[in-house]
């Protein structure tokens, strides 16, 4: 099944797929610090900003995020040149109440970082796929944080390298009907 | 004190704020469902989509979607000819389990929504005031959703018609220094 667009949107939505065949070449720290820049201007409740990015783009500090995914994540994931985790602080930093929204925020700046990425020809994957708790030891998180997800980014590379099960699904995936996910009032 | 941009990101990001001067010239139904079929191709865990939409845009379901919003809020969004209602379900369709990731996509949903919208030259500023436990009476909400945001969608008014208060504030809020949401490790 393929996509089917009923109205005319954004080309990088449009385009944006997560896609599991990475390529290693390097993502120069420009458009690393561009793609977190798209992040940082999300729209937030009170502008809290509650997302942190831990951001894995040399070797010791991708041994240690590869280390957290589960491995049918990094059968695909390992390639990546980088890898992203994003967290979200649980309170308000004015008042120190708990945010009901930072989770929902955190999700924001993670589609800005996307679509930005998109718009360089970066591709972007989101897992959840990993082991929270090693995550917090390996990055020394505080329970300040909940641990969202870790993003791999990278340029698209060869398919035909993917083992066998997840060629077969390298291509977008669909999405519900519009009409679905219309609340009916 | 002005937005500052260290890395060149993509226009509809930049330009972006939630301003609160709407016109309430309306927006035509073409419109709204686009920028609905961009918040439909966010990517989700397990390509779930579990963002709904509630959307107000004729008379009726204005008048109660206002009716559910801060007095704070309604003397701003009662302008704007469209109100949109962000729920997320909180369970897994294929085994109906606890979804952690269900607030942070719907955040992701909202987040494409917000850039299409741009795109298009209509503005959005998402709302935490409001009262969940209405909105779920007045639009039939269960307890399988989260009641997110409402979202005022609609162009750019006349600032000078806002109250004094808000007008002083009508203007994009800064952002943190990327160096502060990079997590250190």
């Amino acid at each position: 099944m393929e996509r089917e667009f009923n109205y005319e949107i954004m080309k990088e939505i449009k385009e944006r797929w997560s896609l599991r065949a990475f390529s290693n070449e390097k993502i120069p720290k420009e458009e690393v610090m561009a793609i977190l820049e798209a992040a940082r201007y999300a729209p937030s409740c009170f502008n809290e900003q509650p997302w942190r990015f831990i951001v894995a783009d040399d070797e010791e500090k991708l041994a240690k995020m590869r280390n957290v995914l589960t491995e049918s994540n990094q059968v695909w994931a390992n390639a990546a040149p980088v890898l992203i985790a994003i967290l979200s602080k649980k309170t308000f930093a004015y008042n120190g109440k708990d945010n009901f929204w930072h989770q929902f925020d955190a999700g924001t700046a993670w589609g800005y970082l996307s679509l930005e990425a998109q718009r360089r020809g970066i591709a972007t994957h989101a897992m959840g796929g990993f082991s929270k708790k090693l995550l917090r030891e390996s990055f020394d998180v505080s329970e300040e944080y909940d641990v969202m997800t870790v993003v791999a980014v990278g340029k698209m590379g060869d398919k035909e390298k993917l083992p066998d099960d997840l060629k077969e699904r390298e291509r977008p995936d669909v999405r519900e009907s519009l009409e679905k996910l219309i609340y009916k009032v």
